[in-house]
């Protein structure tokens, strides 16, 4: 997540020096071919890239809605997460009765939910992250190694321990529907993740969005090169530049988990929910908030 | 599901060539009555096509944002599943208690929900597909397919065997309404996907979108090949296409349980819980996960 | 619901024929008054039309997105109803313990549900329909014809229905909130669709857009007449033609439960609900499925 | 809400005389100025109130489209009161065994519940109708004027009767949290409504708006004046008007509760509840259905 | 939140004179170097600011609709606070029964939420306000002041107190889980509040949106100052300032919780929560509404 309000220019230019290069390239081509074929047969109507305006307004607007829906869903579920986790931890602190073996129990629970937590941050970022081995006890970390699906076999373990507790008497049915309700609310929030970060938008769009704008450079080109001359090839890359970077920073957006600039800041959230759950549990050695890389973007 | 950036153009082809053919006919036909009828007589206002690209263009948009949400509710639906399922199966597997009958119970049940999924599958994507019947006991099996729906059938057997759970003590009353909830979400999740299905888009839009863009490219190649002659033709059929693509583009969205490469990946979402579910059951030999075919997309 | 691709002619201008006409006056009346009236004094610029079209581009885009999301929102509730009523039979049929006393007032509550659904179609479609008397016992029916509001009246004789099995220890708290829940859904469903049938669309949208499109036809055809000459009176209604059906098509969701082919074929699912459950009671002689008309359309 | 499908012109010449004669003058004005001063020096070119027509167009959608949004937020927050009012009596009448003490109490709440309509109806049109004091014993009337908010008071009246038929053992656990959900949703009803009613639409939104019309009028006038001559004054107004019955149109939504023909017909909702709570509780002398004025609206 | 219908001029001056002089600036520079240098090579087509008027009129589009929902959505977030705060007291006050030490409990319960909101809404403006202290008993504000999120804390308090009443026999466990629903709801609403306070609007959008702007103001003056001279550094400015100012007027409601005009009233609906809930529990000195400043707005 970008914290600062103006772009580097230098962060601007890697992100598109291909497509600038490649537009660059055709919007010369355009020109060339303009005044030393087409100019002596016929003029190009400018009806043409305006109607094709029209239809790349619509694709990028298109992409840039969906896009940014995928994201803020995906900060939506995140921030359930939160929620759900400090409800979770407080009705476990607040509902068994106080005991060595509760207090152990209820304790185990909270820090593998924070096990929990890194090991879909993990997932979802696609890198192999063992900090969650931290929050887990030895056995529960073998017997969720034999799941391709280590969240959800974590979510197994914690279902077993309050079961423990409802069958032992600590806590009755009433509580026990309560914490469970925040297991199911895991199981949705983490299957809602996993289905942004696995279904691919489709690529259709982004595909042809590519092809229309260059159609629309070339063109454009083509038309302005009339009155303009060769200034035409720089005004063909500064417009199709307006679009190329609406339509880059839409893409960014699609895929909200990421380990980029542009993506939910899932370290950032899940260290609050960290330090938020340790503090209940009234520790006072909490790790420090997530700080902000050159006081520019937080991960 | 398609996985890659970008689409071959045999694909491309493959889709449209029907309509190609329409298009270059028609600006053929528009070429010629233009050349050697109508430009002895008056010329045609470029304002024609300008509007009628203003109605296809809220068309087109309409279209593919309702298509858009169509396919997005679908995928959403099935990932409710996903959610579901691992909850339905992780509650019956920690709130019964261990014992020779009840573990038979619980096995069946959580077997008898892949084959709701996989009947359930079988019937939106339209196929006779009994790879169901591999997770039903015979007993069950002939009493389901007395039902024109089958999947409806199976939730019918899994109510009567949470019923039996329950009377015989095995489950509480709090145990009982959190898995007997998770079978009114299959039933909610299934008739969500019978609905989706079974509705037809609205045939008004889609059919005046096809009369709308056919009229727009006739009178936009009457107006072009007044500047560019002959060329018009091709420049007719190219802005046809962009508009022709746009559309059939969302057309494949707007029934997502087909069995096509736009369509909702069921197999690999079906599988994916199907491994899950038997992994939460302790069983090793699971099937393997569904590998996209020529690297290209996934069914 | 229409269910064929193609719409025939026939339909359309059964539609359109009065609109048709009098934009085909206008457009005369328009030629002329150009032709011998404004010729001499000054010329109509192009502006006129291309503002107005964006205004009713906007207003008819509004109609038609407001009109598709009642039409859609329509359908969900009916979707809600399919999946609530398998639950309520589902839940009764497994929750209830065999007995005859019990399985005559299951089979009463879900025969009367049926009932419930009929009376509900009857009325929002607007129809005196007494197909729901043959679901009901005599002095059920009797009770519920003092209301004015028959389908309230059926949910309040299954909530007593419901509270008898409660009292007699037939189910226990738990079993009894979940079958009541449904009894508030259907509750929340017929007030769902009782609003969408009674509130009227705001009116003004469709009068001032039908307004707007008259003025724009006018100007427009004023405008590509002084190029086009009496071919304007021609496209002046194609152009408007596209508009004006384009607005009608909306305005055709706008009231989903009508009996018209572009409703919700209330008909169709309710009889499927009606199958699913009496196949649920072990009936056999299930009526067949509702089938489409001139393989045209379902109501 | 109105009924009608044609719109008097008396009523729109009312609701926008104000407007018409500025935007005339300022028409006029424009005719003047081009004429006498800006004709001899430059020519207006047509992008100026092109590129405005953009502006003002997303601005009178954006303000359409969230107006709508209120305006059908509002009516959906009433139909979730007719419903769930429909649910509480149902759950009241069945729930709660006879006795005369019982039946007592049920009576009471149900009349309080009416009663609570009322005076929220009233609060949101900021009337002072006393109407709601019929419904009310004479001890609770005293109580609840004692509160800053009455409906609020009245809320918590049911809920002490609905813990004394608790306390009293007349209704276990189940049912009283099923009533008791029922009040949790009024309160969430009431809240919203009062959300809708006094959160101003941001004025910004709508003061811009009127200024960028205005402007559009002007540069549009200049525009055309230089090939309509005098008639541009005509045109120009009526284009403006096209623009500002829109603008007014949607900022008649945007208080749906206010007592006019646009609002949401509060009158007409409470009744039907009304209706439908004294014939459920076999009242037989119920008060007719509110009747449109002028068969042109309902309030 | 503004109440008045019309900014005055000095507001306006006040948010855009920065960027009125920088466009004032620019466009004096566009005119001067078409006059000196452009004139005497090409003419600038009046395509170029015409489509780049599309792409901004996309951007401004995409952030005000974005922005207007993030400050909807934090409106309606707090609109559930109000609604909730309700029902916590008003079960709290109905379930407990009388008696010296429960209504003590009840009370600190009912004054720590206070407390909770004004501690919420310190957090979300960033400011230091000590408010909340009064609400709070000596010892939950030192337990309170050792977790970095205070509202957390408060109803970790509250969960303690709540499960004090249980474990005595006080409230049943029906009761009880309704009024821990409530803390659930409070932790949900205080987490979607932060979120919005917390996540950055994707800067990359609003940056480039400044650029784009700029860009067509540049060229729209050039364009324009081939007709108009001179004049079209006001036309240009003035053209600007529409844009400019829909953006800025957009990006007043994207933090929605900052302390000014375009916010949301938290003192306003923090200060009517207060009132409800200390006349639900019968005191009578409750302090006076938030009034209007200078009758222009509330905080």
């Amino acid at each position: 997540m970008l914290l600062i309000n103006n772009i580097r220019l230098s962060r601007i230019i890697r992100n598109t020096w291909q497509v600038d290069l490649i537009m660059i390239a055709s919007c010369m081509g355009a020109y060339f071919v303009r005044e030393y074929l087409i100019a002596y047969h016929f003029s190009v109507p400018t009806i043409i890239p305006t109607v094709l305006g029209t239809a790349i307004a619509f694709f990028i607007g298109f992409n840039n809605n969906q896009a940014y829906d995928r994201w803020w869903e995906a900060r939506k579920v995140w921030g359930g997460l939160v929620n759900d986790s400090r409800s979770f931890a407080r009705n476990l602190l607040s509902f068994v009765p106080p005991g060595d073996e509760n207090d152990e129990i209820v304790k185990r629970m909270i820090r593998r939910h924070i096990a929990f937590l890194y090991a879909l941050k993990a997932n979802l970022r696609s890198t192999v992250d063992l900090i969650y081995v931290k929050y887990l006890e030895e056995s529960d970390r073998m017997d969720i190694e034999k799941h391709n699906n280590l969240h959800n076999a974590i979510l197994l373990k914690q279902s077993e321990d309050l079961e423990r507790l409802s069958r032992s008497g600590q806590i009755d049915g009433f509580k026990f529907i309560q914490i469970n309700e925040m297991l199911v609310r895991f199981s949705d929030q983490m299957g809602m993740s996993e289905r942004i970060k696995n279904t691919v938008f489709p690529t259709t769009y982004s595909y042809l969005t590519k092809v229309f704008i260059w159609l629309f450079v070339v063109t454009f080109t083509l038309v302005i090169s009339q009155e303009m001359g060769v200034w035409s090839i720089f005004m063909g890359w500064m417009i199709g530049f307006v679009f190329v970077s609406t339509q880059i920073n839409g893409m960014n957006l699609v895929d909200p988990f990421e380990n980029n600039v542009a993506g939910i800041p899932l370290n950032q959230i899940t260290r609050t929910i960290e330090i938020n759950l340790l503090q209940m549990m009234g520790e006072e050695n909490t790790p420090p908030p997530v700080t902000p890389i050159n006081d520019e973007y937080v991960l």
